[in-house]
C-alpha cells in the first residue's frame, strides 16, 4: 500500500511549477529587504545621502549577483519541467530539495554582503550555487531513467541539459576557487559566468548572423 | 438565499490550489528570515565566522525540520485535491483552516529554535504538525461524505488517505512524547519519521525491485 | 487611441486571479511575523515561557480575526470572479483598489494588536473591513452595468451578491459601533459575525436537513 | 549546441506570467511592512495615537504612490504578454530585468519616505519608474522584431504600446524635473500622471459618451 500511495502522490507538475514560481518570486523580492536605507540621523545633506548609498556597494553587488543566480536557476528548472510529461513522487521530492536550496540563497547573500572579504562567506555562497545545480542534474537524470520525459523531446536536448549543467558548474567552481587569490576576483568571475548565461549568447548569435 | 449563495461560493478548486501554493511558498521562504547572520562586530577572522555559524545549530535543525514538514503537508494536500473533482464552500473553509495552521509554522519554528530544550516549545511544534494533519483528515472525510471525490478514484485510494494520516500522526505523537526523556531525542524521532515519508520509501522500493 | 488602448488592457481575468491569490497568500503569512516569540533573556523555566506566551493574547486574537477577514474577502472575490466572463480595464483597477485595501490589513492588525483598548485602532480596523467590502460592491455593480457577467449566471445570484455585502457590512458596522461601550465587546461582535459567515451557515443547514 | 539550447529555453509564457504575478504580489504587500505602527511607549491617549499616525504622512504618500506604480506596470506587462503568442529566451531575460527593477521599488519607496525632501531620493525613485518603463519598451520592440506577437493583434495596437510608454515616461520625467522647484510639487505631479493612467480615462470616456 505505501508503494501504491507513492505512485499516486505528486503527479501534478502544474502545482510543482506554481510552488516553484512562488518561492522564486518571494526569494527575489526578499533580497531587497536586506538593502537597508541609510539612517536619517546620520544624513544632513544630499551629498551625505549619496555617500551613504555609495557605501552600500557590497550589498548591491551581492544583491545583483543573487538575482542573476535566481533567474538562471528559475529558467533552468522551467526548461526541464517543460520537457517532462509526467510527475512522480520522487521527482517532486528532488524538486523540493532544489527549492530548499533556493530558499537558502537570501541567507547566503546576506552572509556574503556582510563578510564580502571572507573566503568562508564566498565558499558558502558557492555551495548555494552548487546545490541547486546538483539537484537539477539529479532531477533530469532521474526523469530520463524513469521515462518521464516527453516523447517528442529531441535526443540532442536529452543529452544537452546534463552536459550544460556540468559545464556551468565547472565554471562556477573555477570562479569560486579564485577566492584563494582574492574574494573580489572570485565574485567578478562568477558574475561574468552568470552574465554569459543570461546575456552573452545573444551577442554571439548576433555576430554570427 | 444564504444556502443558495453557499452552494455557489468556493467552487473554484484552482484558486484554492493557487492560494495554497502561494502560502506554502511564502512560509517556506520566510523560515530563512530567522536564520540571522553573525554580527560583524564580533567576527574578526575566518575561524570566528565558522564558529559563529556553527553556534546556530539549533536554528538550522529547526529550519530543516520545518521545510520537511511544509513539504510533506504540501504534497499531502496536493494528492487530496488531485482526487477531488468539485469544490464546495465547506471544503474551502476546511482548507482555509488547514492553511491557517500552515501560516503558524514559522512562529512554532522560531519558538522551537529559541527554546529548543523546553518541552513546551516542542509541544507547541507538535501541535502544529497535529493541526494540519487533522484538517487534512477532516477534508478527506468531508469530501468522501459529500461525494466530491472524482468517480475514477480507485477504492483503495479512498481508504488509504485517511489511514495514512492516522499512522503518520501516531508516529509524530510518539516522537513528540519522547520529549519527556529529552527534547533532542524527540526532535530526532520526528525528523526520522519525516524522512521516512520523504525519502525512505524510495529506498524500500529499490531493495524490493 | 487612449480609449482603444483601454479596451485591450486588463482583459486577463486569470492574471488578476493569480495576482489576488498571491497578495492574499503573502498577507495571510505576513500576519504571523508580528507574533514575536518571547525574549530568551526573560524566560528561565517552562512556566515562564507559558506565561510569556499567554501574555500575547491580544496579538493572537487580532491575528486570528485578520485571518478570518482575509479568508472571507478571498472567498467573496473568488465567487464574484467565477461569475464574470470577461475582463475590462476599469474592473481591473477596481480590483487593484480592493487589493490595495487588503495589503493594508497587516498594518491595521498590528495597530489593533498594539492598541487593542483604543477606539481609534478599532475604528481603523473597521475601515479596513469596510473598504474591501465597498470595492467588491462596486466591482459587482460595475460588472452588472457593463454586461461582463456570464450569461449563465442565474438572476438570483446577480442580486444576492450586492445584497449579501450590504447585510454583512451593516453587521460589521454595528459590531464596530459597540466600541463606544468597550473595544473588547466590539471585537467579540465582529468575530461572531465573521464566524457566522465562515462556519455557522453549515450548522444551520444541518439543523434544517 | 548553445544556440540550440537557447531556442528551447524560456518558452513558457505561462510561467513567466506566474513569476511576475508572484513578484508583484510580494512587492505590493511588502510595502506595508515599512508602515511602522507608533511606539506604545509614546502613546497615552486616543489623541496622541491620532497625532502619531498623522505624523506618518510621508510614508503613506510614498506607499500609495508605489502601489499605483506597481499597479500600472503590472497592467502594462499583462497587456503586452496577452499579445505575445510565443516565448523566447531573450524575451524571458528582458522580463527578468523588468522584474529586477520591480523588486527594487520597495527600497526606493523606503528611501523616498525617509528622505522625502531630498532631490536625490526623488531622483532614485524616478529612475525606478524609468527602468521598468524602458524594459517594457525593449520587450515590445524585441517581440515586434522577432515576430513573437500574435498574428491577430491589430496594427494600431502594435504601434500604440511603444508610443504610450514614451508619452507616459515623458510626463514622469517632467514631473520628476519639478523637484528642482520642490520635491513635494514633483511628487504631486507624478501622482497626478499616475492617476491619469489609472482613473482619469474613465472620466474622459463618460464625458464623451
Amino acid at each position: 500500500m505505501p508503494n501504491f500511495y507513492n505512485r499516486i502522490q505528486g503527479r501534478s507538475l502544474e502545482r510543482l511549477a506554481a510552488l516553484s514560481d512562488g518561492i522564486f518570486a518571494v526569494a527575489m523580492t526578499l533580497l531587497v529587504l536586506d538593502l537597508h536605507i541609510p539612517s536619517a540621523a546620520q544624513v544632513h545633506s544630499e551629498g551625505q545621502l549619496l555617500a551613504a548609498l555609495g557605501a552600500q556597494g557590497p550589498q548591491w553587488i551581492a544583491y545583483g549577483m543573487s538575482f542573476l543566480t535566481l533567474g538562471i536557476f528559475w529558467a533552468g528548472q522551467q526548461t526541464q519541467l517543460s520537457h517532462i510529461g509526467e510527475g512522480a513522487r520522487d521527482l517532486t521530492w528532488i524538486h523540493l530539495g532544489f527549492l530548499f536550496s533556493i530558499t537558502l540563497l537570501p541567507f547566503s547573500t546576506r552572509l556574503l554582503a556582510e563578510f564580502i572579504v571572507y573566503r568562508l562567506a564566498l565558499g558558502a555562497y558557492w555551495l548555494n550555487i552548487l546545490a541547486p545545480g546538483a539537484m537539477l542534474y539529479w532531477s533530469w537524470a532521474y526523469a530520463s531513467h524513469a521515462n518521464l520525459i516527453k516523447s517528442d523531446t529531441p535526443p540532442e536536448i536529452r543529452g544537452s541539459i546534463c552536459h550544460r549543467i556540468l559545464i556551468a558548474q565547472s565554471l562556477y567552481a573555477a570562479g569560486a576557487a579564485l577566492c584563494f587569490i582574492n574574494t573580489w576576483v572570485s565574485i567578478a568571475a562568477i558574475v561574468l559566468v552568470q552574465l554569459n548565461y543570461a546575456i552573452a549568447p545573444r551577442l554571439w548569435r548576433r555576430r554570427r548572423s
